[in-house]
């Protein structure tokens, strides 16, 4: 048996999420049949950093899995690709050690966040980034960014619907990007609970909207209520950007 | 009744083209299906500068539609857009002249055809650009694009699925543009025959993998034989970018 470690990107839009579930089209579903189809049908469970929501989208979502077959790293990668549907691709495979686990030996993530603000919505863009043509503004949402870094018990900041005990986090990095009619949001931190980086971005947007004072952030954090926080952003903006081991 | 003239945008990959077919989904049903509930229920027509194949986008579009409602011009993007399925938007509305066509009195067009040079096949690019992997010389397509230039008859460059008798066309710009990993040829000129921009692409592409000398361009030409052209690149990469009036 060997672990592979691999790299893969998928477009969230055609997905009911990451993981395996009854009846539902899942990227899970979707990578352990292309492996079973190399493994002349026997399954191969994969193991990923983490889950993603329905609509969410990966550039850089990590799993894992073991095989029998002596296939070289390279080969691994055109082999799944031609089995994949087009909306999955395998962007690297390498060989891992027996231990590694893609989740449990993540060390931190990165997610990004994109906001379309063209006046009119886009057809290009629908499933791939939230529609938000109000002005904002970005000082204001930089500002608020300040006070979300660090470590914290991010209660606030995470759906009720959570079977974590643990809430505590760091949060690296915040960074809030303009590119033409594009905002971008890059989070980086140790992990991000169910929902996390959703609710941040929407109570960013609620800075930058005017209608929250980004000196209040703190408060928000430290009351760990959920409904002191924003509004829960739309899946279809959001990405796993990166996985750092 | 007053004359409005629309640009348009819309995602051609669910779409079987623009033009009205039996039980298709099309681009001009579902216009005419939302001007149609704006008039309580009375048909509206509309004529666009020209049709667009299944799975071909669209940033300007431009169609124009006859209305006795006095609503004003930015109303009805608003009024559309609201009435559209997400796959398409009206950009602007403006009243027009009684005779204007938006077929008839286009004076020229603007298409883009977008290549993906990533080594693998991006999930996020299947519906929005033609993957090709392999290596080109810029120069070698820059080279060929400049035959392509002035007034010709394109019978080479035309389907020959088309009930056009005039094959004379005049390319008025043609420009390779290198973004990164997106190949980007620009396409200007007084109109486009049947499959033309990709065909002259699929061609354009056969010069850049050194597969056809860019100086028998315009052998291919004169020979006015679609045979002696390359082949027809795939819709996904090509956008109807602008119409000129």
């Amino acid at each position: 048996m060997q672990r592979f470690k691999c790299k893969i990107a998928y477009d969230g839009s055609q997905f009911s999420g990451y993981q395996v579930q009854p009846g539902k089209r899942t990227v899970q579903l979707e990578v352990e049949r292309a492996l079973a189809k190399i493994h002349k049908g026997n399954p191969v469970k994969i193991f990923a950093s983490g889950r993603t929501d329905a609509g969410v989208h990966a550039r850089g979502q990590v799993i894992h899995f073991d095989s029998p077959l002596a296939i070289p790293e390279d080969r691994w990668v055109t082999a799944l690709n031609s089995l994949l549907p087009k909306d999955i691709a395998v962007e690297s495979t390498e060989k891992a050690a027996e231990g590694f686990h893609a989740r449990f030996d993540a060390c931190g993530k990165e997610y990004r966040y994109f906001i379309y603000r063209g006046k009119i919505r886009s057809p290009f863009e629908r499933h791939y980034s939230y529609h938000y043509p109000h002005p904002l503004d970005i000082r204001a949402m930089r500002e608020a960014a300040e006070h979300l870094l660090g470590t914290h018990d991010f209660s606030s900041f995470c759906a009720s619907r959570t079977d974590v005990e643990d809430k505590v986090r760091e949060i690296r990095k915040v960074h809030v990007e303009e590119a033409g009619e594009m905002l971008e949001l890059h989070f980086t931190g140790s992990g991000f609970l169910y929902n996390m980086v959703r609710i941040l971005t929407g109570t960013l947007l609620e800075a930058g909207a005017g209608t929250r004072d980004p000196g209040s952030f703190p408060e928000v954090i430290s009351g760990r209520d959920r409904s002191l926080a924003g509004k829960t952003a739309p899946a279809e903006g959001l990405y796993l950007w990166k996985v750092f081991y």
